[in-house]
């Protein structure tokens, strides 16, 4: 499993992704989930991915046309006149990679090799743009009714993103929401895995403004584990006390 | 979909269960998803499910052997001598209906009908458990390491219970921490949905202490909804600042 979440905040756009891939309990690596390709001054764009590891390693290779010698090689991302085309053409070659692999493994291999891609980034001229990405190569564009977007192992870290959002928070407590909703995943799900991956987009600026890996022995990651538990107990304990007496009042 | 929690707690046992079920989102009832009976002063077992509700319904009318004339009625949930063989008699009952309906729908019906059952109560002489029965039939019971089970939507509201649960808490605060977990799910998902019931039986009471439907004007609960989404603003305002100058470093 994996989790991504990207944000759209009226300053720009924040990415989270994890870094654990597992075939198995047993059969778990780090692999980097989050790649970056900017043209300084002029466009940024970065791909969560989430789903079949071969998949979405062969998604990212051919957007970079590995398959020619490297002189030869041009990244169609980086040409590409608007993040609109970019989002075609990934689901593009999502749908392909995904169709080629079903199609030599037969129909049993159906569902295997899916994956979802979170699409973030912006080119001169236009607004900061957040896309989501189905295996079927169609997408979603996320606006200020749903500003974003989560793969792969959603649910934990949910509510509290729906409670913690505000479109004009700043960067730095969007980060701190986004690493609550990855601890609150992490503690449930042994799936998902540190090390986590950071990236801000700050609007206009078209390279990253802030970007790092968050390790397992990070002391900010950790202090906020463990200062959440406290400050939930606090919230929890700060509610109205229910009474068997008074039923259905509030107190 | 269903949202079904039993908390194992010092004093006793605490359940709680929405009452939505779906068939698409344009066909959502209301059902109750909790049954109890109850030996005034010996036992009292309890029942809450999730899955197919035809499934569900008919292992509830075979316990109560509805096929027969009330008379001839003998519910054999209330002369099981333990806990244990009332887990293995429901366990037995759940596989047996599915079996049956998916037999009779061919091999395409597989999965459709499942369903699973969370079994709680006390016997007199024993103590109170709590179980988890799966669709194959076999069961776990809950211990102080893993004091709750939930069935149906479980992910949203599962970080809170992780948080939030301690086995001394008083009835009323893990009737609290439900609302709360809850109230997570409701937010996030359409299929589960108000009313809910709830109900608390005491340990060595044999009789439900407390037993009520939270419906959807409770002024408790929408209080406790309300209350949250500012509590948990303010716990997550009261975490360590997230800063982009220190990176790494706790503030």
């Amino acid at each position: 499993m994996t989790y991504c979440v990207g944000l759209m905040l009226d300053k720009g756009l924040v990415l989270m992704s994890d870094t654990r891939t597992n075939s198995g309990v047993d059969n778990i690596s780090v692999f980097r989930k989050m790649v970056s390709w900017s043209v300084p001054g002029e466009r940024i764009i970065t791909l969560m991915t989430a789903g079949n590891l071969a998949t979405t390693q062969s998604v990212i290779s051919r957007l970079e046309e590995r398959s020619k010698a490297p002189e030869d090689r041009q990244n169609s991302l980086m040409e590409l006149s608007t993040m609109f085309q970019v989002a075609c053409e990934v689901g593009r070659l999502l749908r392909e990679t995904i169709a080629e692999t079903q199609e030599d493994n037969g129909p049993k291999g159906s569902g295997r090799f899916t994956a979802s891609i979170i699409l973030a980034g912006q080119i001169k001229g236009m607004e900061p743009r957040l896309f989501m990405i189905y295996p079927e190569g169609n997408f979603i564009e996320a606006s200020f009714d749903t500003p974003f977007f989560q793969i792969g192992e959603t649910k934990y870290g949910r509510p509290i993103l729906i409670r913690g959002y505000d479109r004009d928070m700043s960067f730095e407590d969007a980060v701190k929401l986004l690493m609550v909703s990855f601890d609150s995943t992490l503690k449930a799900n042994l799936s998902v895995g540190l090390p986590l991956d950071l990236l801000v987009l700050e609007r206009d600026r078209f390279s990253p403004s802030h970007e790092r890996r968050i390790e397992v022995t990070d002391p900010y990651f950790t202090e906020i584990s463990s200062s959440w538990s406290d400050a939930l107990r606090s919230a929890f304990q700060s509610l109205p006390d229910y009474s068997f007496d008074q039923v259905g009042s509030s107190t």
